[in-house]
């Protein structure tokens, strides 16, 4: 596969040139050369007869990062005085904080906010415990949990190494929903140790998003929370992205023009995102799904690699029975959604799919197929990566999903307001702007969260979960 | 006891006043006779001969804030149109939030700080662990865990209801010491519990502040978390406090020309900060102390009221092992430290005391003896609250101890470290300053916080349990 260059490998190299013309013009080609897409180029300060700049390079990965530097330094009057990895820049000392909302200045701030001004607050909350959603950050508060299991495509990375993901989910949900996350990784992976945990200390939080933990075991987590609390528990690897699949596929077919009753969708990946992708397909009124893993197609009576949630799945999906391989699955099929690992199917694969096929390759970072091959063959592309269009990522869902539910203090988190989240962002995308290339709007964009929080309050509402209307 | 305003008790009367001479002195007035204290006076806007104005009023409970209302109201050209309660105010949806510490406008920032970036970062951690604190927000992050079962004065009000309390504490945290604490309000009370969920949560914490966990089961939580985790844990009700009245204890004692090893010292109160205390003092090698609880003075081998840590102090302290009641023991004795419940000794106790009696009265609100009453006879009076001298408050000591603690990566907090932080508060009491009003400075003094954590840090890599220098 070919290096492409990334922000998230990228430098900052201070460089101090000769001042003479053409000094520059040499660094940039030498950078190029070496493969580095340059960013800002900043003009630091002057010394005698010398130009101090910063320059900003996005590389494909270490290696090339080392060139880059290395073909910098041999340019005659040029000197390489530091090289910053920006990524690891801006994790230091973590990402989030904590920030007080009032002054805490005089005897007076303290006596309202601390002692003995806030025991009126706590004795009114003890009478109606129901005030603690008023009077405390539980009304946008949230917890993230995780037990560091199945991180990114890391896997099993452990709590300590899961925190920075955690702590960019909480800037994503203050960002784009206005939520308080907090990142709680969890030393342990006994699925009733969690449960337990997640239980204990719900009392401060209006809401629970797992994260990353792995499957089977997340459905367990899951629905015992959902079980045992007051508080709505989301799973974002599986509702979130559920949803973000189910926006990204009304807008294909509407595009393609096939209707969800008709079409045959097969999924790759039996993990939480493809479990619970296919059982927001079947409520959306998809009636034939065909599931496959590791084992292949996933059908009754399967004895290899099942679990009881894939035995769930088996009575529901493959109304044919089929069996074998993912190839096989694929014939004939309209939409092929993979939640699994690259490489898994070719342009071959594509080929023998029905008219106008619909293929989400959504691995990341590596997609089942890469979307230059697969564009050869589908109509619609999709992957959850920022560097192609149509990206079918999470982010689009779960912060003004929180909002909404943060905002009526919904109880718990119905199956219908995932799929009106899936409605709202589907219908950002406007019937004359809808193509090929665009089927699911930015991540950037603002309306998003606005529109998918308004939604699912409103579906909270009809549902009776709400707290507050 | 008189009712004095209070700013915890705080009021803003919008009133229309016709626009004549008079109109704001009778309303003033009014708000003298019936008890309150005025604060601000704000004009707000005027209409056609009206003129609209906010008042802050302070008063000591709430019927006597019904009064002041009322006697505005009775008032002719006088309209009241609005009361909002200050204190409830500022409590409206929490008092802490999040925020991020870097912008996340752009798909660059995304791919830096989420993925695929922090998938970078995810696995320097998970290759050396101790990265953790470099890379995310542990290095700064602490817990503030509690069950709710002894909040401030209110005893056992629920982790809800203990919420407001924890979130203040945050603030303290932020203000003062520049930490980030979170609040874990957990809803269990049995202590394997309580130290199971707390050990599962701290991969992603610095440090853990214990708080308002009734006694004796702190002490088991306390000493058990001690053991098991890596990180330190502090349990402020008995840590906390016992540095501050050890602080208080040092600048009285210069005061007064008496030295630790001559002194007899009474506490009255066996909870979680009378056993701390007694403890720090004995460390500080004051030889003769006598405890007194509900059930008299604690000696050894006493039956009643009695748990394993009463036992243990009972064993160090009570040389002469007297017995009787918190009447009896104060006779003879030089210092005098409640941390128990209002009204349990009279002047006519410290009557009978040493020459240059010290009493720390520091039951909150309601100290053990009121100021006015103690002051006639002992020599220093001390108490827990802001509306008179020497206030002794655990704010002293905990944003500048954890700042020590987060800045070195302190392993544990050494006894060590709560006595350094104890002289580090008293010194910044100057020899010259020290009077009978002043033994202890202000709870808004910023030296304090920057003085005790630099103590703190260093007796940290004296003792051996800095992780950085």
């Amino acid at each position: 596969m070919i290096k492409t260059p990334s922000p998230s490998y990228s430098l900052i190299m201070r460089v101090e040139l000769l001042t003479k013309p053409g000094m520059l013009g040499k660094v940039t080609s030498a950078i190029g050369k070496a493969g580095g897409d340059i960013g800002a180029v900043d003009l630091v300060g002057f010394k005698k007869d010398i130009t101090i700049r910063d320059i900003t390079v996005s590389v494909a990965d270490l290696p090339m990062g080392e060139t880059v530097v290395e073909q910098v330094m041999r340019i005659k009057g040029v000197k390489v005085v530091s090289v910053t990895d920006r990524t690891f820049m801006i994790h230091q000392g973590g990402k989030i904080e904590i920030k007080n909302k009032i002054p805490l200045h005089s005897r007076e701030d303290l006596s309202m906010a601390y002692t003995p001004g806030v025991a009126r607050i706590s004795t009114a909350i003890h009478e109606n415990r129901e005030r603690v959603y008023e009077l405390t950050i539980k009304k946008n508060t949230i917890a993230i949990v995780t037990d560091g299991s199945a991180v990114l495509g890391l896997g099993d990375i452990g709590p300590e190494a899961a925190m920075p993901v955690m702590e960019g989910k909480a800037m994503l949900f203050k960002e784009f929903g206005g939520v308080d996350a907090f990142p709680i990784c969890l030393n342990t992976k006994d699925p009733k140790e969690i449960v337990s945990v997640v239980k204990s200390i719900s009392p401060g939080f209006g809401g629970i998003n797992l994260e990353d933990i792995s499957a089977p075991r997340c459905f367990e987590i899951e629905s015992q929370l959902r079980k045992e609390l007051n508080i709505p528990v989301f799973h974002d690897d599986q509702h979130g992205t559920a949803v973000v699949v189910l926006a990204g596929l009304i807008n294909a077919l509407r595009l393609v023009g096939k209707r969800f009753e008709d079409i045959r969708v097969v999924v790759s990946g039996l993990g939480a995102a493809g479990i619970a992708s296919i059982q927001l397909l079947l409520s959306s009124g998809v009636r034939q799904i065909v599931g496959c893993d590791r084992a292949g197609i996933l059908y009754r009576g399967r004895k290899e690699n099942m679990n009881p949630i894939k035995e769930k799945i088996a009575e529901k999906t493959n109304p044919e029975g089929i069996r074998g391989t993912l190839s096989n699955a694929i014939k004939g099929a309209d939409v092929f959604i993979g939640l699994s690992q690259p490489g898994v199917i070719t342009g071959g694969d594509i080929k023998k799919m029905a008219k106008n096929p619909i293929v989400f390759a959504m691995a990341n970072p590596d997609p089942e197929i890469m979307p230059e091959e697969a564009g050869r063959y589908a109509r619609v592309v999709a992957t959850g990566r920022s560097d192609y269009p149509n990206q079918i990522n999470n982010v689009l869902c779960f912060p003004g999903l929180f909002r909404g539910v943060l905002d009526c203090g919904a109880r718990e988190i119905k199956e219908e307001m995932l799929l009106a989240a899936a409605n709202a962002i589907a219908s950002i995308v406007t019937e004359k702007e809808i193509s090929e290339d665009y089927i699911i709007p930015s991540v950037l964009n603002r309306k998003v969260p606005e529109r998918v929080a308004q939604a699912v309050r409103e579906a909270a509402i009809e549902t009776g979960v709400a707290r507050r209307g």
